[in-house]
């Protein structure tokens, strides 16, 4: 095979010209990027090479931003709970938070934008009762309830950008000034964004690429008094308020917006609060002009001849690249971080793009680019994760960031990095315009739906919480599974209906989470149209807590679709007769050992007709159920793991009532996958290990040959219609 | 010491003359009973004791109850779920109950005592939308709404006593007559029970002392198709319903209870639901009844000269010890099973009776008593347990059940219960009448309060559920614990808020069970009450979910009180600083491994005040908090052993600001207990284990010396003024 070349992004820094070169022709690399902290000198972008330049629409102009503090980005907080011991309670406000992010916006009517809630009866203090000092930041009420306890919810001014606020802190930058994040709503601001950018192509004719670091609205983040993170939502419209978004608002949709539409108790309006009406109106709201202003920006670049990427990440809020709006921005690519197989797909099935790129781990900094460290290892996890996700829908690109410098002293790295080029090339070359063999189509249902497709379940970017993980793995063993995976919200199943081509849907997650569903099953029209569509044949996968919201007597809504619910406490005076798991099954049959993660606790058999697969500890962690015509599928929880992605599949075959066909197109060996691709007449067996495996592989009619792999190997192999 | 006599009831047997009189001997008993499947000969009864004979008031009359069979009980029962897959929707009602035990009833009108309730919207049907098969068992739906599960409430007559059921079928006793259970509610029956009682009465003239086995209602017990438990319910009402008594409370009360107020979607009113305001009513409405006729049956007897002994168990239903109509009755005494420390104290301090009694264990049964097993082992784990409680509140009497022949063939059994016998009347005669030192008065807050004294978290008598261990666990500690226990319902604290003599709250639980409270929380006025009586220096201890109910931002409504929340999910966007646990404290100085049960997850500090005692797998297990001039403690759960009962009194110490007298009165080693009795001049030092133990021991001053104990050993010593 000669060597290929192309599809890969190289960081680069000024005075590494002939390395770069070196490193260039080993990786194929056709594209060089600057990197927070390095600049491409000259000569670097003389080379044959496409330039991506770094490009700051909302901070980083502080000249402009001084001189316009009133449009400043705008946050809502909560000051905390203050119980009122007598008649008159005095809450300083700002305690907790970071002076230098955060300042009282003292220039709107405080009785129009403020909010003070008495939070033991959820009622609104009238503003009569409330007095603000602004020398002391605090607010005195008066004609309290002695022993409730009270909040301010108050407008405040964003006066730092969160990204560069960490990275000052982290570094100690000292004295280098802090970015102010200005808002575009704001008149100034939109002029200046335009104007700025329209010099700025001028200035930068070299520049091939304009690499949006993003656009307006940072995603929440917000830190103590002691200038570390106290609240990080990677999807949080918090940044995105102003008192001018909130009028506009009023304007548009005919009804005010109260400071406690953004508070949510405190909440914020994290993924995992099932959205209010409210709450859903401003999303689009924001969408619709973030998408009109990027579209602005979008257009200029293009003016100028240079292409516009996006970083999904930092201020991407309200672009929202699965969402309605999207598509008008006109953006040619999107890149974004790269943590495993979710975020790649994530990433790699973003629509209205001419190309996407993933950006891979590990980034070349100190913290794994150190002497007695192997990069290698990292790497090799990533690409392993990140290559089954590939498999089913690639990115266009890889690329990498940080120091490359840094990165060369490790030469097994650039070794592996030649490697992983080589084969995400190859993948790339071939099955990069035909579909994947797909076993079934599976719905992963919740509140969120399409919008927020591969981002289920996550707080911020690829940090896994004690909490999370037992879903999260569910999502990464489907990235690479062969299946396709669409996902549904509950407002669309409600007027739509289970779409045709799916076969099995996926709830699952903590009770009254957005991901599990709270009260949307308290509607009647959810329940019956999932019932009905699994009795006539559908399949149901539930995982944690599934359907869960206490009502009818059932606390999982679908518990007699599912075969279990979870006890409560309040039917403990019901025997539990249903306890003696079955001994084998065909959900089970590949499976070793079992892993719930953080599992769930309580759950029993309804009737003796119940599946029982798994039963320890005096609960279920696992169980089938015919329903009609369908089954359902109960897991307990389903961190990643090799074993949990056979024991999914299986689930979902077992949930579809295609137990046949899951050998088609499929290794024995559960550390393997085999991904086929009918219109190219290949198939690829994948070693998912860095260990050699040996596996019995069917294709695509059931005959099956036995397939040696070395560590981390892919093999393809040509369809033959035996 | 020379040989004591007294306070010990036997069971005896015919033809068992000289061995019952040798035992009597030896275990200084003083009264003879018979036993179930057991009766006493004339021998017997004239022997220096007094005779207990069993007397059942509701059942074993079956030449009665057949010749009124519209006056048999009655209980509601729920149908399974049944969904609807079209607008016709028949359901078997019937299904799943045992036709032994449960006939429908048709005679009174279904329209008015029967509901049918779509539980998917859980509205109630119209009679008019369904009609009954009574040939069938059926009720046919019209007009159903496609894919809703429907319910079927039906009033049942109950034909078959629920005890003579179980032993009936356990035993198989084949051709024996059902007991059919008749309600003293009908006026035939009412007529009889009195005059079969004064019959009764003169046909046994060698009968001191009428054991009620017991009155009228038996706890709720319903069997299924297998002839096997299926709902089972100690304090249940459930067989205390008729048409009837519907129809009486609504002349009385001005308002027409509905099938739901019994049927509670399927739960039946389980202690562990939070009793619905019908309920309540119902309940008083029930106990007075009770309290009426029993009244009447207890003058019959007084009339003939003989003491009235109630059984707390089988038909105890109404009766409510510890409820406001249970003076009115008049018994004598109360007899009831004593499984450990908590039931030992729910029959001691049953007030308004001249005497109670305790029935320990091991039965005389040849489930214990069988080759090869050592009774022993048995009687001294119970002795250990129920010995505690009795040093706090000692029962006046013990005694024991079964086949005293069985029990003569274990001669080691024989000797051991002779020592306890002994022991029994040495701690009496010493503290009957003296109080035993308090260091602390504990107010248990749940929504029964005084009314289930000693009852909470159980579900069957004595029986332990994964569920409930880590909080019966509590109740046991508390059992033998030197500190004063008192009952205090939710209504009672929002009526005339903590009583002054309470120096910590307990409240703990599975949250929106009775125990923990649910909704109760929501109210501001129980809130408000507490916290302010915790910030003016109350102490308050929280278990489980205590306080749970999600509303305002928090879980626990008193989480700012308790320094601590559980994550739901919502929050994890909110960064958790507060997780180092402190290198020592007080409440753990005592302890070396810590055990909470089914524990609790995702308990987080909420501020740096918080002091963690434990934290591990990311979350925290034991914490306390200041909160004003008051103090709080959180455990996860509390299952029963000697260590948690240390951590437990230590808790309820640093809870209360009285560590320093945590040491009076106190034993250094926590297998052994101090009880000291000031009026008597004496405290007892007890070895709770059977290893021998070495322990210091605290005085009222504070003084100290050591003490070696025997196992099970109890030390008396004379209290002096160092």
């Amino acid at each position: 095979m000669s060597k290929s070349h192309g599809r890969v992004t190289l960081p680069s820094e000024s005075h590494f010209l002939d390395e770069t070169k070196e490193i260039m022709t080993r990786w194929g690399a056709d594209a060089l990027r600057d990197s927070d902290g390095t600049k491409l000198d000259e000569a670097l972008k003389k080379l044959e090479a496409k330039i991506y330049t770094t490009y700051f629409v909302a901070r980083n102009h502080n000249q402009f931003a001084e001189q316009h503090l009133d449009e400043c980005q705008q946050l809502y907080l909560m000051s905390p709970y203050q119980m009122a011991t007598g008649e008159r309670l005095t809450i300083r406000f700002m305690e907790g938070y970071f002076d230098q992010q955060i300042k009282p916006d003292y220039r709107h009517d405080v009785t129009r934008f403020w909010e003070v809630i008495d939070r033991t009866t959820n009622q609104v203090v009238s503003s009569e009762n409330w007095q603000l000092n602004q020398q002391e930041n605090t607010l005195t009420i008066e004609n309290c309830q002695p022993w409730h306890e009270y909040t301010v919810s108050f407008l405040a001014d964003a006066i730092w950008d969160p990204t560069q606020m960490y990275n000052h802190i982290t570094n100690d930058w000292g004295e280098v000034p802090h970015d102010i994040p200005f808002d575009v709503r704001k008149p100034h601001s939109q002029a200046f964004m335009t104007d700025y950018l329209r010099q700025w192509l001028k200035d930068n004719p070299d520049t091939d690429v304009v690499r949006f670091t993003t656009f307006f609205y940072h995603f929440t983040l917000v830190f103590n008094d002691l200038g570390k993170e106290k609240f990080v939502d990677w999807f949080g419209y918090g940044a995105s308020v102003s008192a001018e978004a909130i009028e506009a608002f009023e304007l548009e949709y005919g009804y005010r917006l109260r400071p406690e539409t953004f508070i949510d108790e405190g909440y914020y309006n994290s993924t995992f609060r099932v959205p209010t009406p409210e709450y859903q109106d401003y999303l689009r709201f924001i969408q619709r002009f973030v998408s009109q202003m990027a579209k602005k920006l979008v257009d200029i670049v293009h003016d100028s001849g240079k292409e516009a990427m996006m970083f999904l990440g930092d201020n991407w809020i309200g672009t929202e690249p699965y969402g309605p709006y999207f598509g008008e921005i006109g953006l040619d690519a999107v890149v974004g971080s790269v943590g495993g197989g979710t975020t790649l797909r994530m990433i790699s099935e973003i629509p209205h793009v001419k190309y996407t790129e993933g950006r891979f781990l590990p980034y070349f900094f100190p913290d794994t680019f150190y002497e007695g460290n192997d990069p290698v290892v990292e790497a090799n996890q990533n690409w392993l994760s990140a290559r089954r996700a590939i498999l089913r829908k690639p990115v266009d690109r890889i690329g990498y960031g940080g120091y490359l410098s840094l990165a060369y002293q490790f030469p097994k790295f650039i070794d592996y990095v030649e490697h992983v080029t080589d084969e995400f090339r190859d993948i790339y070359q071939k099955i990069a315009t035909v579909s994947p063999y797909n076993g079934l189509t599976v719905g992963v249902l919740n509140a969120w739906g399409s919008l927020r497709s591969w981002q289920a379940y996550m707080v911020a970017h690829a940090l896994e919480y004690k909490q999370i993980y037992s879903y999260l793995g569910m999502m990464e063993s489907l990235s690479g599974a062969a299946v396709k995976v669409v996902f549904l919200s509950f407002d669309e199943l409600l007027t739509n209906g289970v779409p045709a081509e799916v076969d099995v849907l996926i709830n699952g997650g903590d009770a009254h989470t957005a991901f599990s569903g709270g009260d949307y099953w308290l509607k009647p029209e959810l329940v019956t149209v999932i019932r009905q569509w699994i009795a006539e044949g559908g399949g149901f996968v539930g995982l944690g807590e599934p359907t869960a919201a206490h009502h009818g007597g059932h606390y999982f809504q679908l518990a007699t679709a599912l075969g279990v619910d979870k006890e409560l406490g309040f039917s403990l005076s019901t025997d539990k007769y249903f306890t003696e798991p079955l001994s084998d099954h065909f959900i089970t049959a590949d499976v070793t050992r079992f892993d719930f993660g953080e599992s769930m606790k309580n759950i029993y058999a309804l009737t003796e007709a119940t599946e029982i697969i798994e039963y320890s500890d005096g609960e279920i962690h696992l169980a089938a159920n015919q329903f009609g015509k369908g089954r359902t599928v109960y897991l307990a929880g389903l961190p990643y793991s090799l074993e949990n992605t056979r024991l999914l599949l299986r689930a979902l075959y077992y949930a579809a009532t295609k137990e046949a066909e899951l050998t088609k197109w499929f290794s024995a060996n559960l550390h393997c996958e085999v991904h086929a691709y009918p219109a190219l007449g290949q198939y690829a067996i994948v070693n998912n290990t860095n260990q050699p495996q040996q596996t019995e592989v069917y294709n695509g009619q059931g005959a099956s040959h036995q397939v040696f792999l070395n560590p981390s190997e892919i093999k393809w192999e040509v369809i033959t219609n035996e």
